[in-house]
């Protein structure tokens, strides 16, 4: 008797929704097609040579601790390099509050695991990272889901979700994937309020906070609340749990994030980290200390703000000059994303199919959302990874198969 | 309020033994201690100039690929690579049977996430791998637990233990860890006889199959299992997962496994690693491929083969030289470890404080056991790490811990 694998499967793997856009997009892998689909950096700007000189120090000074074993809490002076990047934005950390993860994907699967258990409802933004579901489905998560306007999560909203008891609120302050917007300091100071009022943790995910192009840099929830406490919790007891990640400054290939928590929470970490890969490659760890120290990470960082807020610009103009009217979207003031709103009676997958005929691909909006069938007018565009020609081209395609569609659907833009 | 932490964690964190393990072996961490308590490969065998060249090939040719997000199941050349490397044992096998995974560490998860809902119970071997305790530990697994002999896991206790309805058998068919016992082939054959008897699939961990020095390599379970197949099942519904790893062939320090499944259960696997942790870095798998191809792998297997021969030849000389009588060991066909067993009245741990005072270090048997109490008389020994002089030196400060602890329980060697 053979076992059918299907009878075996656990009940957690609810999955389908993500399969379904990975079929999606592999629509987009043709060289024809101007994708704006994915959430990848600009591949030109990777620092290949300092990688190439960094590998060769590592391994010519330490090659057999390189390339050995570690130990699960990440490389100590990475870890000590983390934390002095993240106090610059007032987060007080040492190296024993910095747990270095495969990619900050991870960090949101050691976290499940740590906090879920299955049936648990999880806060989130409406829309919210995909990936951030998908980890959270992975351990049995329910949702409740709060709107976002161009302020961030509708704090006003946010009481009556909290009284419904979830476990924790999953945010993403800064220029969020997907809708590009980013949390004003009035509602961060609001949320952080809320959940010391009613002793629901955040889990705060900023893997672009680094990527300002205009404005001012706000502080994160870790900091206001931590200003929040009495000094005698200092450490033990802050209620927010820090995420970030080298994918989106250095090189997302090397799969690098980390997570910033107090030591208590950290040595939890540690353990379930233990189980789930023993540690991140003690190779690509030494090998991005090395690339970034020194100040190279810095020079990196503002190389890549001013060449993202280039093609930003890029799509805002070229959107201004070729959508019809009725089509709105957001004006992120950093990181790698904006949002756009079709009108009434569109429908972002039919469009999606419209629009790869026409060699232009992006991620329909409903993929961003615990519930179904929210999104179905939105769009997700990514601006990091095509070039200005590119988005120029790109956006006259997508605004053409727009109108296509709105032909189709008697929605004349001028009626609009 | 602050949240105290400890009240929100979830049901599934219960890793104290792992953690007092980890405090164990942090003892074990000053220069003069000798340990065998690790599972280190050799480091001075690393190929640290070829890792260089590659890297070089890899960051000169294909920079912007190697440091950008990469596809969820691995490295395609990577992925055929190792199908072809299986097929030598006879696993039949092509590229979309194969998912790497951030190291074989990955791999549990990731099965566990598939298979294991909470209170499942999973059959292993006792004693068997920790670290899939931990791993499934973590989705909230119970366990039944078989013994094992010389001849690997008892069959003829197995069927009861089936009737019990585990959801799957884990289990270490080559030099076992901890134990380094081989199963024998009428154990295998019985095995999958009875694996298709009561439909419980298999999970087979074959981390150093490659690395015997002595006897005739046995058809993995993977194999045996496909030959009892109607043709028709072929490739649909074979009863095995097989999980194995670079880790002990080039190098831990990258972090790279494979799973190796019908192409239903990697399919699923492959959403199941999206949500955990995207994929596992492209830079180091494409360094691994570098390294590995046009047979330099099978050339270093060869070299590291008989370099560990020869450390498990002096452990067991060194073993037959100086223990006192009473003490018995087992003689593995290949791999990193062997298990020791002491006379009735000691204790593995109160032996590891006197060996770690002597400056000689193992891991205590019951850290490999499902159940409580089991193991309190038995040692691993790794002798894949330290060099001959050092095992020599090493083992006659461990038979000398061993008799003062003799000593100090009244059994003098004499008369045990």
């Amino acid at each position: 008797m053979s076992t059918p694998w299907c009878h075996r499967y656990a009940q957690r793997t609810r999955t389908v929704k993500s399969s379904a856009i990975r079929e999606l997009l592999k629509l987009t892998q043709s060289p024809e097609v101007i994708s704006f689909a994915g959430g990848l950096p600009a591949p030109e700007l990777f620092p290949v040579r300092e990688f190439q000189e960094a590998c060769n120090t590592v391994l010519r000074d330490s090659g057999a601790t390189a390339l050995q074993y570690g130990q699960t809490e990440g490389y100590t002076p990475l870890r000590e390099m983390i934390a002095r990047n993240v106090q610059r934005y007032g987060i007080e950390a040492s190296a024993e509050n910095v747990l270095v993860t495969s990619g900050s994907q991870q960090a949101l699967d050691l976290v499940a695991k740590l906090l879920i258990n299955r049936g648990d409802r999880i806060l989130v933004e409406s829309p919210t990272y995909l990936g951030a579901l998908q980890a959270f489905n992975l351990l049995g998560a329910d949702y409740v889901s709060v709107p976002t306007d161009n302020d961030g999560i509708r704090t006003d909203l946010l009481e009556e979700a909290l009284r419904s008891g979830p476990k924790f609120m999953y945010l993403l302050p800064n220029f969020q994937n997907p809708a590009g917007v980013t949390m004003s300091l009035s509602r961060r100071e609001e949320l952080v309020y809320l959940s010391n009022k009613y002793g629901i943790p955040i889990l705060e995910d900023d893997p672009y906070g680094q990527l300002r192009f205009e404005g001012e840099h706000l502080p994160p929830l870790f900091v206001l609340d931590r200003a929040n406490m009495r000094p005698d919790d200092h450490y033990q007891n802050g209620n927010v749990i820090y995420l970030s990640t080298f994918s989106k400054t250095l090189a997302p290939g090397l799969r690098l994030g980390w997570i910033v928590a107090p030591p208590d929470v950290i040595s939890r970490l540690v353990q379930i980290k233990q189980g789930t890969d023993l540690h991140t490659s003690t190779f690509t760890q030494m090998v991005a200390y090395e690339v970034a120290r020194n100040g190279f990470l810095d020079e990196h960082v503002r190389t890549i703000r001013s060449v993202y807020k280039e093609r930003r610009d890029v799509m805002l103009k070229s959107l201004e000059e070729c959508c019809p009217p009725g089509i709105t979207w957001t004006h992120p003031e950093g990181g790698l994303f904006l949002w756009m709103t079709l009108p009434e009676g569109l429908d972002c997958r039919e469009l999606f199919h419209t629009a790869v005929k026409n060699n232009v691909a992006f991620v329909p909006g409903d993929s961003f959302f615990a519930e179904e069938r929210s999104g179905t007018r939105n769009l997700r565009l990514n601006f990091s990874n095509a070039k200005p020609e590119q988005i120029r081209i790109g956006i006259r395609r997508l605004a053409a198969a727009i109108e296509t569609q709105m032909e189709e659907r008697n929605l004349a833009p001028a009626l609009v």
